[in-house]
């Protein structure tokens, strides 16, 4: 199944020109930064890295198709506009892994302590933490601001341009205001459903899906209806992407998602799962997963421990039926609007193997 | 003088109409921002306050005045495409504090501070200091973000935002830049006069005022001669402006700049300055500044120390002269591109005021 969604990624070759717009736009910047100084040589290689080694462009994907659905034609312009949301995306992840103290990212170290590692190799003076930090902040800038510039060099034309910004900048504000709701709720920790799922839709719904959809609609200068019709479709699955990673998060079978089992539930994240069986559990169940979730060192049969009370709660067959439930929304919501057929037909596609992924 | 600095920013009431547009771009993000979840109140009061409370709005006059220059009649779309720049500055300003963990800015507490003491208040869970640093780090994004959208919004027709984009993106890479060579001179402390003045032409001569200058100009359509005189007029500026800076850091009366006497020596500030009085001081004199410059508990007599070494060996003499070299410089290539006769005035008098200042 996860393999359904990369095949859908990969619809029109869609993956690899994504990679080469983003290789040659990045190859641009980094002579930019080299014109410069060389010792802007690292930064300009993290960056190349991090961004082209790694992601599903899922996000890109969904612009594409709001595009095409919205009537527009298969250009590489629209491809470089769509592929201008990886780098929002770059930007907001390694700003992220600084909040959360990650240390790695898809294998990887995370930039913070890459430049950390360069400080200590190179016997620099002064914290090589601070200055893994100081990077990473200053290259997460950099990549919310060459996505801009990626966006804008597209070779869209002007009226386009001026009418997807709107959206461009909207999205990357509720972004972040949905990453300030999630880490206040950590620190809150009201453990609410409701919490949960807001920072879903902000974090997720929104960014992943509405946005990148309307995005590729207003480029192409779509109407109300269509634009409407992006939403009903986007934010119900947008939020089924959200539940389905939650599931992942402590079901999921390692060799499929990349990440240790129950990883979520050692990192403490507050997700809708977490605080639906939260709600549900009695005292001796509440005192366990009390015990587990936020435990860096839980272990297998402490996962295991939590499985069960998910199960036994019923939430898990509940939650299955919340993502069945808003895939089936969304998908009913194509039917509103005059999309484009093929554009339907992926868009149906991505719902469908995005909510059902594995990985 | 200081006055004189001041007096000149208010020229066309300048100050207050970037002001106003500033309250109203903010109270309507932060409506945004207030729908989203009240939660986010804390948000948008933090950054209105930060955003509106400070700052001697220097890039926003230069766009103006690069606008007028450039033939631009005084519009209120060019003041708040103008004062965008304000909103870059304050999330550059924003992630320095985290970078550099300064306490205070412009007498308050620093944005990581203030969630820090939120946190604190509220009897959160986890560290207050990590949530502080997280909450900066995402405001500072929603600057740069909220940049774009003002800019975008500024009611300038689309064909002057497309033209004056590329420019406004290529400064915040530049700064961006700047700032990770400023803080990589901090970790590998060559201390070379070269490296000093290549941090302050990309973290202040380019940002600060070329491309500036260079946005209003292009968001007026101006041609070649005017977007190269702006460069022969804003560099060399910009230079000035630093080493006065330079000198205000060391020689500064706290009365006038608002920060205490030597501040830049017990920060250990990697100033064109600093790096000069290395070269040229002896083994006793060297000494002497190496036990000084970075000492956060310097006292006066430390910091006269310092400077009687500065003054001894010539340096404050010689910067003084670059000072006045590169504002003649500056003043000089105003006559070379046609220019309006009063924009030319204000930014001959800009240059005066800006390398004469004493605060």
């Amino acid at each position: 199944m996860a393999d359904a969604l990369t095949e859908l990624l990969e619809t029109a070759g869609l993956r690899q020109r994504i990679q080469k717009s983003l290789a040659e736009f990045l190859a641009m910047q980094v002579d930019g930064l080299d014109a410069i100084g060389d010792e802007l040589t690292p930064v300009g290689q993290a960056l190349q890295e991090f961004v082209l080694d790694g992601g599903k462009r899922v996000r890109p994907a969904f612009c594409y198709w709001g595009w095409c659905g919205a009537g527009g034609s298969d250009t590489d312009e629209i491809v470089t506009a769509a592929s201008a949301l990886e780098l929002v995306h770059a930007g907001a992840l390694i700003h992220d892994d600084v909040m959360d103290a990650s240390d790695t990212r898809r294998s990887q170290p995370a930039i913070h302590k890459r430049f950390e590692q360069l400080h200590r190799d190179s016997g620099w003076r002064g914290d090589p933490a601070s200055f893994g930090t100081s990077a990473a902040i200053l290259l997460g800038d950099l990549c919310l601001i060459w996505a801009d510039q990626m966006l804008l060099s597209s070779g869209l034309p002007g009226e386009a341009l001026v009418r997807g910004r709107p959206t461009f900048d909207l999205m990357q504000s509720e972004v972040m205001a949905g990453q300030y709701l999630d880490v206040l709720e950590q620190a809150r920790g009201t453990g609410s459903v409701e919490a949960a799922l807001r920072v879903a839709r902000y974090k997720t719904a929104k960014y992943t899906i509405e946005r990148p959809l309307q995005l590729g609609a207003e480029l192409a200068g779509a109407g109300r209806a269509v634009i409407t019709a992006y939403t009903a479709y986007g934010v119900p699955l947008g939020e089924a992407f959200q539940l389905r990673d939650d599931i992942l998060g402590v079901f999921g079978d390692p060799a499929e998602t990349g990440k240790p089992a129950g990883d979520d539930l050692r990192e403490g994240k507050r997700t809708v799962l977490a605080a639906m069986v939260g709600e549900r559990a009695d005292a001796a169940e509440a005192a366990v997963l009390d015990r587990c979730i936020g435990d860096a060192d839980l272990d297998e049969r402490g996962v295991d421990a939590v499985r069960e009370i998910i199960e036994r709660t019923g939430v898990l067959v509940d939650v299955e039926r919340m993502v069945a439930e808003r895939a089936d929304q969304a998908v009913a919501a194509l039917d509103a609007a005059q999309l484009d057929a093929t554009a339907v037909q992926a868009l149906t596609g991505l719902a469908r193997a995005a909510t059902s992924r594995r990985g």
